[in-house]
This record gives structure tokens, C-alpha cells and sequence, in this order.
């Protein structure tokens, strides 16, 4: 108990104190009936380590995040969500915000129709899996006029060409930074399924924006976390300055 | 460690003494690309739980689990897999066993063609999902001639006609026994997924076999595992009673 109430007591005096940084994390589960869902590899550990270093620096924190199981971040507020229908509605119920970070791992698609009860084999058909587009929470968030984050920052998940595929999703989503991932390498996870990195504890991470590209050393992920936040507190601080400057 | 001594003691004269028992738990997932997969809402909480009660009734047990946030069972010797097929495999390396319990929730569609690199949304195209048959682990090995355990047991997860779809996959798969779980009712989970008993604690289950529908009432899966290591260590040793009338 000492030992929290000295970390509030740093965190009110920390970089993002008074500020609201929104984060998503964790996979979407898609139903496809009430027993199968498709589903994309997340553990959440990146999405909940940032929630958690932002809160250490004093920010107030909402994160929301996908099925996961790890523990709830100290001092964040949690809202759980399945789908990325849901995670949209409760990002736009936690805005405003000054800077979303959205880690999570949502589904591009979901299935056309969910079917009421379980799906049965009928013979030798196998019954079509129409699909249909989620909506893009990055990009709806980033492109919002009203009501934008200051920082609306992505992720991208690669197994191949992770920088220009970064660089194309910055432009296409409208946000100011992407961290990209690339999930082709092991980072160190155990568990024996295929992008081990996506539940793994190190991660090789690159910032593009549209000043150009770094590469962070490997790190975990809570390093890659608060560098992050690091970062963020800097942005916005130098918008902050900026502002002043020119509205003296 | 004189709690876990005084077990292994129990054990050894335990019920199911001298036995082996091949339980599968858990769902599979079913890769569509390095990020993405179809999986089985199945917590492996009833798997487990029978692989756990039969290793206390003193079975060598084998269990084959597809992925779960699950602690393995004392005394159990764990195979880890990922998909249909690989559970296949395992359940087959671990043969010849005395009686079989599938309660995995093994999915019935893998997709075809399973993609090296992340799928990509490609302006407003939806990729099309083709999906192929797994192999039906429980009719395979209920079907096998040779090396068949003496006893097989299936399970089903209905939301609909909970008796009488039991009844019609009995036959079809040419098991002994199917354990029917009604997955309408909520048995508990505090999820907030549909279909929360998958998750949940308790189960009522319903065991179907040539000789009749016994209703069994509504239990803990820790309560059902020892009912169903009872009932399976009964009809094993009527067999073998029955094996040594014939053979005097």
C-alpha cells in the first residue's frame, strides 16, 4: 500500500498528469455461431503494458480491451468488449481523449451472418463463410473532424516488407504514428504457435510517422511501452507549446 | 507433499488402477493466416476435470489439449496441440488405451488453404473463406478395428434438441457413450459471452447411450468428471467380468 500510494503520488506529478490517453488492446472474437468464433492471435500484453505506463505517468487512462487474460492494469479504467463492433462504440463513448494508442489486434472481418444455433455438418457440404468488413476503428478515430485525439497513434502486425506496409497504413488511416511489429520473427514466446511474437514478451518495434522511421532495439514490452509513453508526453507537450506560441 | 503422497497412495488402489485413459480438452484453433484463426468457445474446464478425477482413481492418464488458459492436472502426462489435425495425431501416438473420453470441442472446418502471410484487405474485396472437413477424431477412433479402446465416449454441445442430436451422433459416430451439454442455459460464467456455460463452472449434463438417456443433475464439471470416472471404472470391470464368463 506504501508502495502505491507513492507511485499515485509520483504519477499525479508525472509527464501525462491531467491528461486522458484512451488504449485498446487484446484480439476480437467474431461470432460465427454461438460455439466458433474467428479470432486474431493478441495476447494484449503490448496493449496493456502501454494502459500501465500511461497510468504511471500520471495519465487517466480507459482502456478497452478484447477477451485477454491477463490481470487489469492498476489505476486504468477497464471496459471489456468481444467484438470490434463493441471495442468501436466503447472507444467512442471514452472520448474525448488527448491521445489513443490502438494496439489491439482487430478483426479486419466479421461473418455476414452470425447463425442463431450451432452450425451442423450436413453431409459432405461445408456451408459458406460469407464475409463482411469491420468497421476501422483507426482510421474513423484518426479521420473523426470533431472530437479527434491530439495523438492517434496505430500498430501494424507484419510478416513481410514491416516498414513499407507501415508506411502505406500511416497514409491510408490518417493517424500520426504506427508502431509496426514484425511478427514473422520469434520473439522468445513459448508456445509454440506460428508469430510467436504475438504472444511473446520481447518485441521488435519500429515508429513511423511522417517524419520518418525509427528502429527501437529489441525490448520488451514494457520498455516499448514506456518509451512510448515517453514519447507521447513529448508530443504532446510540444503541441502544447506550439499553441501557446501561436495564440499568446 | 503428504497430502500429494497419501493421493498417489489412494491412487494406486484406486478404481481405475492399471489403466490408461486418453482424454482430449479444449478447443482447437484452426490457422486461416500467420494472425488470424476459426477456434471453439471451450474452456477446457470439463476435459481437465475428468483427466484430473481419473488420475485420482489411480489411471495412467494421457491428455491431449488443444490451447487453454489451464493448469495442467497433477499426475496427468499433458500433450499440447494446436488444430484438429494435430490433436489427431496425438490422440493416435497415445493409443492403445482402455477407454477414451473426447470432450475437446474440436472444430469441424479448417480453411483450405491455409495463407503464409497476413491476409490484406484489398479495397472493398472480401476474401473468400473456403473451408475443408477435419478428420472426425471420435468416429475415427470409435471406428477403428484394431486398437479401438474398450470404451469411447463423446460429448456434445447442443443449443437445440439437446436428447435427440446426442442420440443421432451416438450412432453416427459409433461411440458407447456421448455426455450432452445443453450450451443454451447459462451455467454460471460471469463472461458475458453467449453461450456462457462453455466457460462455466457447473453443467447439466445428460449421458446417452444404446441402453438408455440418464438426466444427470446439474453439477459442478469437477462433480461430472468423478460421476463419469465412476461410471466408466464400473463398465470396465463388467467387461472384464463379462471377458472372463466367456473365457473361463
Amino acid at each position: 500500500e506504501i508502495a502505491e500510494a507513492a507511485e499515485a503520488l509520483l504519477a499525479a506529478g508525472g509527464a501525462l498528469a491531467g491528461k486522458h490517453v484512451l488504449v485498446t488492446s487484446g484480439p476480437t472474437h467474431e461470432p460465427i455461431d454461438p460455439v466458433r468464433y474467428i479470432a486474431n492471435r493478441s495476447s494484449g500484453k503490448q496493449g496493456h503494458a502501454i494502459a500501465a505506463a500511461a497510468a504511471r505517468a500520471g495519465a487517466r487512462v480507459t482502456l478497452v480491451s478484447g477477451p485477454v487474460n491477463l490481470p487489469d492494469p492498476a489505476g486504468v479504467e477497464v471496459r471489456r468488449v468481444e467484438t470490434a463492433r463493441e471495442m468501436l462504440a466503447a472507444v467512442e463513448a471514452a472520448l474525448p481523449a488527448d491521445a489513443a494508442v490502438f494496439a489491439a489486434a482487430v478483426a479486419d472481418w466479421r461473418v455476414a451472418a452470425e447463425a442463431g444455433q450451432k452450425l451442423k455438418k450436413d453431409g459432405n457440404a461445408i456451408p459458406p463463410l460469407a464475409l463482411t468488413e469491420n468497421p476501422d476503428i483507426l482510421a474513423g478515430i484518426a479521420r473523426r473532424v470533431a472530437g479527434r485525439p491530439r495523438l492517434v497513434i496505430g500498430f501494424a502486425a507484419e510478416t513481410q516488407n514491416v516498414i513499407a506496409h507501415a508506411q502505406a497504413k500511416l497514409a491510408r488511416k490518417g493517424c500520426d504514428w504506427i508502431l509496426a511489429n514484425d511478427v514473422s520473427q520469434d520473439g522468445g514466446d513459448q508456445s509454440g504457435i506460428p508469430g510467436g511474437v504475438m504472444g511473446a514478451d520481447r518485441n521488435a518495434v519500429h515508429l513511423v510517422s511522417a517524419a520518418g522511421v525509427e528502429d527501437w532495439p529489441t525490448a520488451s514490452k514494457a520498455e516499448v511501452a514506456r518509451r512510448l509513453v515517453d514519447r507521447i508526453a513529448e508530443a504532446l507537450d510540444r503541441q502544447e507549446t506550439l499553441g501557446r506560441q501561436e495564440n499568446p
